[in-house]
């Protein structure tokens, strides 16, 4: 993920070199962030879990007041296919993104609105069952003082370019340390600042509920999703810091890690649990059967 | 300001035609909205207040660690120079931004940074003595339910390209009114969404404290600086809606508007007091002296 390797990609319906891929600098993409994106996976030539990520995209954009101007899923689709097909890819990390685009000098967004749509690619073998995991080891995880921004100031339901929470979260990681640990401002955790974060206390998995102010991402419903078929409980609710020191197992996901756990939260060692390597089984799973 | 008419822009050390003006769609100032930026106006073709403004390009770029890769002061000011005379401008508004450039595809910094800086200008003639200002009236004002990110998300003295609270604030407005008036999640008023905000009470004039999370701008701190040398008193604190509601007068400021008086706020009709005049004439009066 630190190495990209794309040589083309997808800007405004055509594919162009890397080096040349551009937006202009009045787009509102850059000037404000007014712009949604969709990190996702290809596994075998397929994007996994496409309607839920458009579904995310369509409702990023609808919080940003831009819906209406999103092409088809159809077209959407073809965009990151011929993306894929131009550097020879078909397992691969995909980023899908579309800015409110070029518009006069003012904060009010004009009712007119020419979206720019770019797609960028990178190679990513597969993790699970044959393959090898994007990260070498388990993540150490520590909590920061960055809290997420409340739902009044930002719709955490929306996925935006607007990312410097999750920056500032990062920055603020000592070197030994794999991923920032967010918390509301009241105090209960969030997630991470790049990944879902799920707790096992006594049998139980539990992941924050979307009441809190955090990214619902498609991963972290996949695994809901998975584990709500299985005999354990699985909650969502408010935890607060000592709830997920006191876990029993703890793991991440997002579109990249897939289920990764956590042998370290602030000083606390961790295992590799039971349910954590449920979870790892089935994803694999789920990925297996649906695109192989 | 809703036609701009910029011909040449300034893009890492290179003059090109606006339409040329383009950043890598891999640079983190897109991606992230991970870049600082400010807008300041020229005057007689000198940057007004330039130094205020360089403080607070470097406070801003402190707050996302990377404010050892911003060039010497003397060379931004070149690069604002050199664009106001490739287009031919000596009263102007300029957009100064540097983002964190483009890196590898991970949220968290690589500590090598190569900034992207840019520079966009457009034709505003002067205000205020002779000149005629950007707003045909005063502005009309409404308290809107976006709230400021608490400064534990988002540092609020840091200015990006993470704008969207501004934007969805702008976007709640109904068409009859100029400006959003937002407000901390606690519900004391803090700004505009693009603009400072003034309160007179009983011959006092007041405004939001930077202990709110409020952006510090630039244009805020001249009326200030200028108010505080008149016999009426000035304090910093925090104000709620009613407080506005019921202010004697009101007035909103930035680079732009410089002194705007508000003549309605929320169906409460406000005169265009004395103080407000005052204000507008002490900050005509410091353009004139320092530019003219």
């Amino acid at each position: 993920m630190t190495d990209p390797d794309t040589e083309y990609c997808h800007v405004d319906g055509t594919l162009v070199p890397a080096a040349e891929a551009t937006v202009n600098i009045r787009d509102r993409g850059f000037v404000y962030g007014d712009a949604v994106v969709e990190t996702l996976r290809v596994y075998g030539g397929e994007p996994f879990e496409w309607a839920a990520h458009i579904d995310s995209l369509e409702r990023s954009a609808t919080r940003l007041d831009f819906e209406e101007v999103l092409p088809p899923r159809d077209d959407l689709h073809d965009r990151v296919t011929e993306t894929l097909a131009a550097n020879d890819l078909s397992e691969a990390f995909v980023r899908l993104s579309i800015s409110r685009g070029v518009q006069g000098r003012d904060l009010t967004p004009e009712p007119r609105v020419d979206p720019t749509i770019t797609v960028v690619v990178d190679d990513l073998p597969r993790g699970g069952t044959d393959g090898e995991r994007v990260w070498d080891e388990p993540a150490t995880l520590r909590a920061v003082e960055t809290r997420r921004p409340s739902a009044e100031a930002l719709p955490p339901d929306g996925k935006t370019h607007n990312a410097l929470t999750g920056v500032l979260a990062r920055l603020e990681l000592p070197e030994d340390a794999d991923e920032a640990l967010l918390r509301s401002v009241e105090g209960y955790v969030t997630d991470g600042a790049d990944s879902a974060l799920f707790l096992v206390h006594n049998g139980t998995l539990y992941t924050p509920t979307t009441a809190l102010p955090l990214v619902p991402g498609v991963t972290r419903g996949v695994v809901l999703d998975i584990a709500s078929a299985e005999p354990f409980p699985v909650e969502t609710g408010r935890y607060n810091l000592v709830d997920v020191r006191e876990a029993d197992e703890l793991f991440l996901s997002n579109p990249a890690w897939e289920v990764r756990p956590v042998t370290e939260v602030d000083g606390y060692e961790k295992p590799v649990g039971p349910i954590t390597q449920l979870c790892q089984r089935l994803f694999d799973r789920r990925v297996e059967q649906t695109h192989y």
